[in-house]
């Protein structure tokens, strides 16, 4: 692999200790199928066997549910991103556009998605998904940039397969997958045919760069000691990758200029992925966890403010889980037969995604206390004339480490500032689409038409109902007496 | 029964104008369960029949999940408090308390019980539970206080039964019952014996008086015309009860005594109600029609900041919704066979609704403008001089009558200002405990020793960790893979 | 006067139970002037009289800031809206646009503007100002209505005077002037040369109907008993005026036809009277002091919760008040003499206005329990049947009346859902322009190329900075050494 | 100076890369005086000298009112804290605190401190101030604690001074002035005082030791480049000074054991310094200008949603410089002769400014886009292989240098969670006392039983009214005609 990071080749990124805290959170995806194999595995009907969930099909509205569960524990244990939840959303999301577009077309992608799938099952693999394509001029479309290369598209077709240049940008966990599935970033037309591409190549292939994107205090795992960091353990990961002339065979194909399709698949990842901001609640109960340390270690834990403040952080926590798990429950199968969580409930998870834990991270520098932003380096604290007088000073209450105590006050730094703030906190405003994303599926989901009417019934308004045409069956999901009668 | 309204007593309920709109809202949950059997009735175990699911037992998570959409229906249809979640709320929690109560006391309550609830469904009888006590000195418990009918008690026994006095202040729905269930309103202790007592209780029993509660703009529903009701169908109903040596028989007696069960009966009981504050999202749904009808009509449907608001009031309706399905989904199944919601989603779910109903209705005064709160009367309008003015210069965009614009404009005072107002506003904020109480149940269950050892392992604190004790199994039911398996 | 009321002319408004309320806010406008001279009188250099501060002319900025507290006080004294802001705000702003009109079109328009104020202060008479006309459908300008009375229009003019005839909407207090200021209500282009007028016409003049506006509870006044209005003696009025033909003599006529000084009328005027929302900071004292009575009378006082909730309140009232009184400071003297206040900090003052009095009320309501909605009438209270019952069971703590209670809860739910909730909510909302209205008077005032200049310097952007043209010079007051040096 | 950073002496502060940007915002205090001299300097009564403001004592409402107008352009020029106004507030604070602690005890600090203040404003010095002590167990007061040094204090006297030993935790600028205040950091008894010391040392005495605070992203700073740093000339700085055995002779000691006023000096200087936070609007400047130049180079500065983010974050900067101006224009003037802000109103200020820098840094967050946060570092842009790819994929709209913009977005990044997130956030939290010390703040002056009184009146209740006796007269201050009337 062709990775690049502050201004040279890197080599051996496993070695690299700025990259390594980003491929330990991806290890425990699969640390955690071996202890919790319920909850982090599932038994795939393609293959018989017991895979990753991440790399599972959802067969049912518990599944669903499930990779919600396992997000909240992933986000527990890691405290950032762990960078696999794009490629389940994209498997999921695949499977019923693929199926839906050879019903059109007459093509077999499905099956070959299929096939595909199986290989990533019984290999036990990382797939990445990659959709955000560098956009140039944003008030016109791929085909009409001047640079033909802002949006990823085809350049060479043969009867090996086919050869796409472009780039995608801010790609999640892209260095520590196997694969990475390539995806329109955009609603297409007619025009945009070259632009209307899926397929999946190694994340290893020719004419691939990657430039590592830098995170705020990324350089602290560069340090010697690991208290800076704050969570010397994990970290997320994202980066740039530049596709130059890259080959897909065309069995890891599956869009080629369908472009009616584009929007259907955008729709329905981003239905999957806004609901899998869920794990955002798992870093939610690290960082109150934190805070409630804190301020056991302060001495004032049962101050009335506090606890009322942790009462908030938490109340906030599980309002997005709750809007989560219920769009997890409120499933449907699709015709391909794999289950989707409800989109206006996704929607609405993810806009509390870019709000809530922008709030939990003030209430959590609120309990902190000012030192978190002023302590002294871990070196002054190693220091045989400085370290002493820090030991002195910096003591909490009785009976607590002071090391301990810069521990947590670091951990809280991480998540409101440092390194894992960026996962916490901007990418929970513009990971799976930025707030406005969400406001326009939300006003696209909310059938205004049909509570107009509910309101002019009650005000007996006179002659002047109409049968609304919505585009959402959002209240028919509300109102569906089971979701497993179809 | 006795009622005073006034200060006089009203003989036929039925036909006074001013209660009469909340009759019409107890009579549409018997006519929704004619139109939709599926979500508004259920097949009841104890009888075989397909009984109201108000007088229905939970007997599934789906049970449990039906109670919430035939809610926001209620909602929807009404714009009101249609008044029976209480007395559904209650029976399911005295299902699973008295088989404790049984279970530890070797009582017989349970099958009282079932034989009371087999007589509700065969009758289909409407129950209205009542639980709030005067209180008087809030720094004294009941058998502490000056005046011991502060809470009601019991004030005789004989072998018949037991005879109570006391009184229940704002008592939801009462007159409108055929059954009223008398519970304690707080924690109890051993002092407490005789403040301990559950029973039911015909609504026209001997020695009880109702005074009816009055409600911002009741009066116009006893005004001409239908107009400036705003909403002239539907009503809520408070009233306060006052009992005075009121009679119990024993068949009718379900805790008599067993103090250290009543903040077990009340934990349960909230459980279930703070998430049938879901009906306040029908509700929402009028509100938000309404906004979008008034928009309509002034001919400024398409403008981005009005659409921005409808999006928000949406959002933060779905986001009510989603706590208390969720809620709902993440049942288990108690020692008696009923099934419970969750209790943490269930204080999350009631805790929103005390904030954003506030809000959506503010950002519906927004969209509104001002005419809604100095539009001239109904009779100004049908006045021959005024009329034809206020027809000429009240005129919104082409094509809208005026009347219609006048109407909505009336139905968002209604539920901003007016007689709902104090159904969707006042009493989201303190019908099943005022927001401290959900602020304390909330503490109750977030698990903040659990929380912190996350946070100390993330950030490597040495030999800081405990084993929580927590008052709360909340993560053991997030993190639970079938809510099936017991 | 021609006044209609539920559909009846009122012969005599000073005897109507409903009406007098809003009269005696006025009347406190004169009764303030005695009892606080210095407060809400000031000496005139045009009539060289102490003339009340509703009718003069601000000759510095403290007579600037001054408008503010009396205002302040005003709301603390009548917990409503007393009705003259306007016409002391039309007065000021028209001072000044006055006088440039007749340095551009050589008019003598100020003149005549001064003799009017003269006549005003020395009759100490009270004028209201009319602006909002009925808009019609809101797509198009005056001139372009299908029916061109939907803005106020000049329909003859002959050597005494001119006739005009439309409505003007939601009229503050217009039946208990003597005089209205009559004021275009948006921007005109030249083919509206007839709706530029303003001018003074007597309250009583030949051809205006008044029909009266409804308020929530409005009939409370007209029922027997004190109680239950909440707050019996003070509130507010609003009422539709139809002007069919009615005459204004030319020395009474301040524009006619120059339709280009439309806008700066208009938005001198809303720069005044959007910080004269200080107002409501005096209604929000009240309402502070009423839910800190109830938790009083409850038995609550020093819980930390309500403690937190009253200290809330008191910050966002502040935070209204500090942005209407920094507005004031921060005035500028015109060139007609006159002083008007910082136009960017007034639209941040109302634009808070239209946000925090519904926060502050629902913290009221979330203080004072459900029973302020619960509560029988006061007919049950005097009722010698109920009345010792609800005295028994409706005490709050030792020492408290319970009528007392019962009235303090009243009002509150006066100002939150009754009467003085129009004032304090939707007028709060509405008044001085719409929320939409302040954001885009702040968008016009922010000087957005002075920032993104400061924002380049400290990046170190090369080749990028241009010289911004702002249509604004807040930031030239902003840093202005001394108001007094002009 | 005796000063460690990262475990090592650091002996020439003004070269060290991390420093350097400190010292600059420092300089821009002087630059500033000669650049804008009516602004930054002020005639001095003292010395007659035209003084630096930073070190005048306010002889008028218009020198405080100036104060708040110098820091918010210092804020603007340097988009950090420029760490002076702590010396200017405890300097102010010190004036009528001396004056009226001479007037009790007959001492002489009064005159001590003008001639300490004359020699600073001869000399032009810079004066930082001292209050945080580290507080150890903080349910214990300073003579109580089980190691006396948990709070600065005496440990020798003689007849040519005194010796302190002690520590103050992050202390603003202090390895950038000339001399430090020393100052209690809490209210103190009587067992306190050898706690209760004010006096003057030289930065760099005998027996000091600073250890420098980290920053999130500091090493940036010492990277190659200036590219990542975002702000690369300016930043804060926060150190902890640990004080052993430091002299202080007699003419430098303001305070020496009269415990009973550190309260009065701290809630002095607390209302100044609450005020002097109006210093991060011009931060908030800074950062909406940084917000719509991004936007601007995205191609997307007319998009509505843009403008309308860009609108509610210049509300909320001006309702924070509201508060704050207002304030500082109902000043007052004490026995002393310095004039001080209003307390309520700077409290309000200040408990702003711990709220809504945080929504601004969201809303900058969301307008500028993800790529802020996973951009490439500014090694990989100058690389000769990556660096065109960059150049290539990450432009914006037609015309912008790529570079600019990526130097705006490592602004935004800067302000949000880099080096001076620092400063306009956790400071914002933290400084001059945590968001609790503010509401305390404002319980005390809120004067609840004057508000109590006038919702009695207009609730009409009998028999219930106090004279209230309040510890705050801030309505006083409210209603004063004028602030130059002693």
């Amino acid at each position: 692999m062709k990775i690049f990071l502050f201004g040279e080749r890197v080599t051996e990124p496993v070695d690299h200790p700025m990259i390594r805290p980003s491929i330990n959170a991806v290890a425990e995806t699969y640390d955690l199928a071996i202890r919790e194999e319920e909850l982090a595995t599932a038994k795939s009907s393609l293959t018989g066997l017991q895979v990753n969930r991440f790399l599972h099909i959802a067969e049912s509205v518990q599944d669903v549910v499930l990779q919600n569960k396992m997000q909240r524990k992933m986000g527990q244990n890691t405290g950032t991103c762990f960078q696999r939840c794009v490629g389940m959303d994209a498997l999921n999301s695949l499977h019923s556009t693929t199926f839906e577009m050879d019903e059109k077309h007459g093509t077999n992608y499905h099956q070959r998605l299929l096939d595909f799938i199986k290989m990533l099952q019984t290999e036990n693999f990382v797939i990445g998904g990659a959709m955000t394509d560098p956009k140039g001029d944003r008030s016109k479309g791929p085909a009409e940039q001047v640079d033909p290369d802002m949006f990823l598209h085809i350049v060479k077709k043969d009867d090996k397969g086919i050869y796409i240049t472009g780039a995608k940008a801010h790609q999640t966990g892209c260095i520590n997958s196997h694969w990475i599935m390539i995806m329109p970033t955009l609603r297409l037309t007619e025009n945009d045919k070259d632009y209307a591409i899926v397929g999946a190549i190694p994340a290893d292939a020719e004419g691939i760069t990657y430039i590592y994107g830098r995170q705020s205090c990324d350089t602290r795992s560069m340090e010697e000691g690991d208290l800076d960091s704050g969570n010397s353990k994990y970290a997320g990961q994202e980066a740039m990758i530049i596709l130059d002339n890259v080959f897909i065979p065309w069995d890891k194909i599956f869009m080629n200029g369908e472009y009616e399709f584009a929007a259907m698949l955008i729709e329905r990842f981003t239905c999957y992925h806004r609901r899998s901001y869920v794990c955002k609640t798992g870093l939610g109960d690290v960082l109150i966890g934190a805070a409630a340390t804190i301020a056991d270690y302060n001495g004032i834990p049962n101050v009335s403010h506090i606890k009322d403040k942790l009462v908030e952080m938490t109340h906030l926590n599980e309002s997005i889980f709750a809007a989560g798990i219920a769009s997890s429950y409120q499933s449907h199968k699709m015709k391909s037969g794999v289950w989707m969580n409800d989109e206006m409930l996704a929607n609405v998870c993810k806009h509390n995604v870019t709000r809530f834990p922008y709030e939990i991270g003030r209430l959590a520098q609120d309990i902190a206390g000012g030192l978190m932003v002023t302590m002294p380096s871990e070196q002054d604290f190693r220091n045989p004339e400085t370290g002493p007088m820090l030991q002195k000073y910096l003591a909490g209450r009785k009976g607590v480490d002071v090391e301990n105590r810069m521990r947590i006050l670091r951990l809280i730094e991480n998540m409101t500032l440092g390194r894992n703030a960026v996962g916490y906190l901007t990418e929970s405003m513009h990971g799976a689409g930025s707030p406005q994303a969400q406001r326009i599926q939300i006003a696209r989901q909310m059938q205004l038409g049909y509570k107009m009417n509910l309101a002019k019934n009650l005000a007996s308004v006179k002659d002047d109902f109409l049968e609304p045409t919505e585009p959402s069956s959002y209240f028919e999901r509300v109102f569906k007496i089971s979701n497993d009668k179809e």
